[in-house]
């Protein structure tokens, strides 16, 4: 697992979180295990346990409760990206293979819905009712983020519009939802409580916009897939619904998107057509206006140590090349 | 949705959980309400949640929480279905188009998961935190279930005990569950609610071994799929199971089998060995034989017309032909 500096204060719940996740995923079956182990050892950067934990160390947080809440939002974060990896045809994810490619579709759905209902099951034995609602409301988000997202496939008509309330609901809503668990795990005030739920859903917009900018700039050596996946799988990401206004090649990508089923060389002619504008720039601008609004939103009154973390996370999210 | 005379006592209350779905299914997002409204429309005979007001009628309920934790329960099982027809790649169900076929799989994949997370939300909002810990073990037992099945498709050599441990993982213990949440919804002593149990526990063990063997009896007009479907997937059943110890046409069976990828013709034949023995028999005999110790662990404590219409679905069970 990557550390990043700022997580050194919550260091020590995030090594018990793993060792939760290690157990939880033990089972009868042998198979459910490798197949939980494999996912484990692709590891993740576990940023939203991190903002779970960081947030509730700003009150006085029921130590015993963190960890397994803590866990059950990484599993149900492993288990929306088991079941992506199936939908997407996804051969390898940080470099390693997917569940769907190790094993099997079949195997892959099954150990979703395995990770999902053990999330489910730790949230339970530790009767925190109010985090259980704010979790399935997420993953109702998220499905319908991702059944959006599959409806305007190949579509090179929708707006930036639907491209922002998609990744509401499928990235930002989760990660304003750890944030906002920590605050109820804290005991903070209502006031701080939306405050740190707006802190999160901006730092998950700004994160799922550099994401889907690194599918267009980096080496698959950097993100562990290959570059311009969502363009070759019709997902029209913000650098490309600019680069189909402003492009001077906008008509050649809009031919691409709409033909479908592109080749090698028609998605380097896609991405060609994006680099050809300043879309990358544009999409660096819009989240780092979102990571500003981040780091205003924080409460004052925040012990140091978490308002420095938490702001370090934003200057992270803005640099991340990875 | 199919009646059965013995559902009458449940009858308001599975009407109510009717309205309760229709209601859950509706999403901001088009697309996933009519995803939702189709799988409603396909019906189904709405067994566990039945099973689950009955035995709550046994004593003496909170009448506004049983229907919330039933409609849960039969979201969990459409949930479970939609997943298994995208594994299966099924094409129909109950003579309609199956999510994956009207759709794709994509869309299958996360209106599954959409069912699941309904389903922790209509708990949670009813702060059912006993039945969270029963159902998340239940989805964990089901996924246990079919990722076993999934390990042993196609392997002649899996043995009945294997058979009957999967079945219990993937149908009797969910059907055991839902009588068990009835019976401490209904405040029974320990003893009755572990009684009851393990009536739902033989029901399911004799509905799934019908269900195995209408595959290999009944016509696709009376199932609503394919006949041969599971042993076309590789799917071993326990009618096959016997026939690849007791048939004639063994070794013949044995060979369709392993060399995987059945034709139309192969199917006929590897069906046509298992008809060359008893096992249809045999199956209906052990069949019998759990529904007569499902009959027989009723408490007679239990009021008449619950003990009655319990009775009833025993004898349904082992009658039944679709």
């Amino acid at each position: 697992m990557k550390q990043h500096a700022f997580f050194g204060l919550v260091q020590a719940e995030l090594a018990a979180v793993e060792r939760e996740l290690a157990s939880v995923i033990l089972s009868r079956v042998d198979l459910v295990t490798d197949i939980g182990g494999h996912l484990l050892r692709a590891g993740g950067k576990r940023l939203r346990p991190a903002l779970f934990i960081l947030c509730a160390k700003g009150g006085r947080p029921d130590p015993a409760g963190l960890v397994p809440v803590a866990a059950a939002i990484e599993l149900i974060h492993m288990a929306t990206l088991v079941h992506d990896d199936v939908i997407d045809n996804a051969a390898t994810r940080r470099g390693m293979a997917t569940a769907n490619a190790r094993w099997d579709n079949h195997v892959a759905v099954l150990a979703g819905d395995f990770l999902f209902a053990k999330a489910f099951a730790l949230i339970a034995a530790h009767g925190a009712a109010g985090a259980l609602k704010i979790l399935t409301a997420t993953i109702c988000a998220i499905c319908e983020g991702e059944i959006s997202q599959a409806k305007d496939i190949f579509n090179p008509d929708q707006t930036e519009g639907d491209y922002l309330a998609r990744i509401d609901n499928k990235t930002a809503n989760f990660i304003a939802a750890s944030c906002e668990l920590g605050a109820l795990a804290a005991g903070m005030p209502d006031a701080d409580v939306r405050a740190l739920r707006q802190y999160g859903y901006a730092i998950g917009m700004a994160f799922q916009i550099t994401d889907d900018v690194l599918d267009i700039t980096a080496s698959s050596e950097q993100v562990g897939k290959p570059v311009g996946n969502d363009l070759r799988q019709g997902v029209l990401t913000l650098p490309v619904l600019y680069a189909l206004r402003h492009s001077p090649r906008r008509e050649e990508l809009r031919q691409i998107v709409a033909a479908r089923n592109m080749t090698d060389e028609q998605v380097r002619k896609g991405l060609a057509a994006v680099h050809a504008t300043d879309a990358v720039e544009y999409c660096y601008r819009q989240a780092s206006d979102y990571l500003a609004s981040a780091r205003r939103v924080l409460p004052a009154s925040l012990p140091a140590p978490v308002h420095g973390a938490l702001t370090d996370i934003a200057d992270f999210v803005g640099l991340r090349k990875y």
